[in-house]
Parts: structure tokens; sequence; C-alpha cells
């Protein structure tokens, strides 16, 4: 391990993330993950049900921050307003020094079907915990299962941009545009090349 | 079987649905699924790589349906109109007599996790391939991204309301109110409740 972890889980986390990368995800076993961060078998076991998620241990906490941060908005807000300001929020708390991680964890995610399948799914349980805050404030039905999708939908392109670029501009950066370009695709715009 | 199938993928397909309905997806062998077709095992591995694909089998043709719609469609339209245009079509070309199956499958998958993640992938697949063809009209590469997970939120939206209603409204109308809803959603409005 080229630094520091603070504890087994993120250890267990950075090891399966540099040996998914150096020799893909199929070829890695829980053990050669726990036998990199200087752990045993048994305590990957003891922190994750499978290789999957040791790349997905933080959606948990990520997804009570965007309820946390959504919920704290004034109601007073229209809802996609409040979607902007929770993605935002959650940007620059969680993601201004992780450029270089979240690139690593991209590519290993985008490089194997397993691991996307399982991300893909932690977005829908997020968006689903979205709408259903949003239905707590007030919010028919529909409109909060769409705002919480445009919101993934938006996250999803603005993060993708970010993982792709320098890291000059901070992911928020990225989540404003993107929702932009929404937003004016919605209203029958949407640049075209030239 | 309740009705004549024409083909061993239909005859899998719909045996796989009734038995995942029956005793549940993780509970159900693919040996169980041909016995019931009146197929042999063998013949389940030549059509399907595994138990979750034979819920997905028309996911690739499905697929090309909506490229080859939004590809003929004027390159003068509006991004976000060719793709509304593009839902109902497809809508009314496949799903206008399958209401009851597809409220049958909707139920099957959103009982299993494995096959939550197999359905979000496929769509993935699709908002990719969507995007990709908007590119090729000249669509901005963002625009088109965007335009394209606008378009799967408003199926995956409007697919649910009409799975859980009683059948009356095509699923063609469904999306085009999922549709509105997202246009007044991104313009800052979203109905409340009260």
């Amino acid at each position: 391990m080229s630094r520091w972890q603070p504890n087994a889980r993120g250890r267990l986390e950075q090891a399966a993330l540099d040996l998914y990368s150096e020799r893909g995800f199929e070829q890695t076993t829980a053990a050669q993950i726990a036998e990199r961060a200087g752990l045993t078998e048994r305590t990957f076991f003891r922190h994750y049900a499978d290789k999957r998620e040791v790349l997905f241990g933080g959606a948990h906490l990520l997804q009570e921050l965007f309820v946390n941060t959504l919920a704290d908005i004034p109601e007073s807000a229209a809802p996609i307003d409040a979607m902007a300001s929770t993605l935002e929020t959650v940007a620059d708390a969680v993601f201004l020094e992780r450029h270089e991680h979240s690139r690593q964890r991209q590519a290993v995610i985008a490089a194997s079907a397993e691991l996307r399948e399982r991300e893909l799914i932690k977005l829908a349980s997020l968006s689903a915990a979205l709408a259903a805050t949003l239905r707590r404030r007030g919010v028919d039905d529909q409109a909060a299962s769409l705002t919480a999708e445009a919101g993934i939908a938006v996250f999803k392109v603005g993060f993708e941009g970010w993982v792709g670029g320098n890291g000059e501009h901070t992911l928020a950066d990225f989540l404003r545009e993107s929702l932009e370009e929404l937003k004016a695709v919605a209203a029958g715009a949407g640049r075209r090349k030239n």
C-alpha cells in the first residue's frame, strides 16, 4: 500500500481498488485483497458480504448524506432547486479531494459488468430514497420520482465529465453545468455541434 | 402453460416467468424452467446464458427498435421531441397488448435484487445506445447523454405507472404524461399535493 489507512474497511477498499486495477475484478479473490491489506480473509468477510460490496462500502453513508441534505432545504424551494442544492452540497462535502480516487474507482467499475450492475442498483436505491424524501416534503408522487431521476441523471453525466477531466474544476462545477444542460434539453433546446 | 407458444425462447420465457411468480427467482432452477416448457436443460442453455437472461431475451431487439426509430426522425426535431416521439412509437409497437405480461414480469423483477440489477444494466445500455444515436444526429455530447437519460427516466416512471394501473390507458399515454411532468419539473414547477 502506498499510504497509511486509518481503518480495516478503508484498507480493504484501497487494496481491492489497487488489485482490480492491476489484474481485473474477475481475477482477484477476497483472500488476495485481505492479504494486500495486511488482514485476514475472515476480517474481509466480517466487513463485506462479497467482492463487489468492498467498492460500495460508502454507499449507505452517501445516501444518508443526500437524504439529510435534501430534507434540510426549505420546503418553499422548487423540487429541482432543492435537488440542485443537494447535489452541490454533497459534491463539496465528499468529492473535493477525491478526484484521483474517483477516477481510479470509476475505471475499475466501467471494466466489469458485475460492478456496473452493482453501481446501478446503488444509484436506483439513491433515486428511490430521494423521491421518498421529496414526497415527505409534499411533492406529488410522479414529480418526486422524476425530480429524483433527473437528479441522478445530472449526477451520472456530471460525474462522468468530472472523472474524465483533469480535476481542475470541481464536481460541483460539473453538476451545475449538467443541470443547466438538462433544463435546456427539457425546454426543447440542446446544443448542437458546429 | 395457459397458451400456445410459437417457439422455444417464448416458451422458456413464459415458463420462467410463471415459476419465478410461483416460487421466486432464487428457488427456481434452469432445469425446472426447461421441464415446465417441455424442453431440455440443454435447450435452455442453448438459448440463454443464465437464469436471469431468460427474462431479457427481447432486450436486444427492443434496443434496436428504439435506436432505429430515433434514427429515422428528421434531424430538424429538437432532441427531446425526437426522444418523445421514439418513446411513443416503441410503446405502441411493442406494449399495446402486453399489459398483463408486463405487470407480471415487473413484479418478478421487483422481487429480486439480482433481476433488478440485470434490468438496470439493460436500461443503461439502452441509454448509451440512444445517446450515441443522438450524437450521430449532430447533438452535442453532453446534451445527447442528458436527453437519453431523460428519456430513460421518463420511460421508467411512465412504465411503473402503467403496470401499476388497470391497463385502461396505453403505455404511450403514461409516457406522454411522464414527459410533461419532467418538463414541468425542469422548468422549476413540480406539482404539489393538496
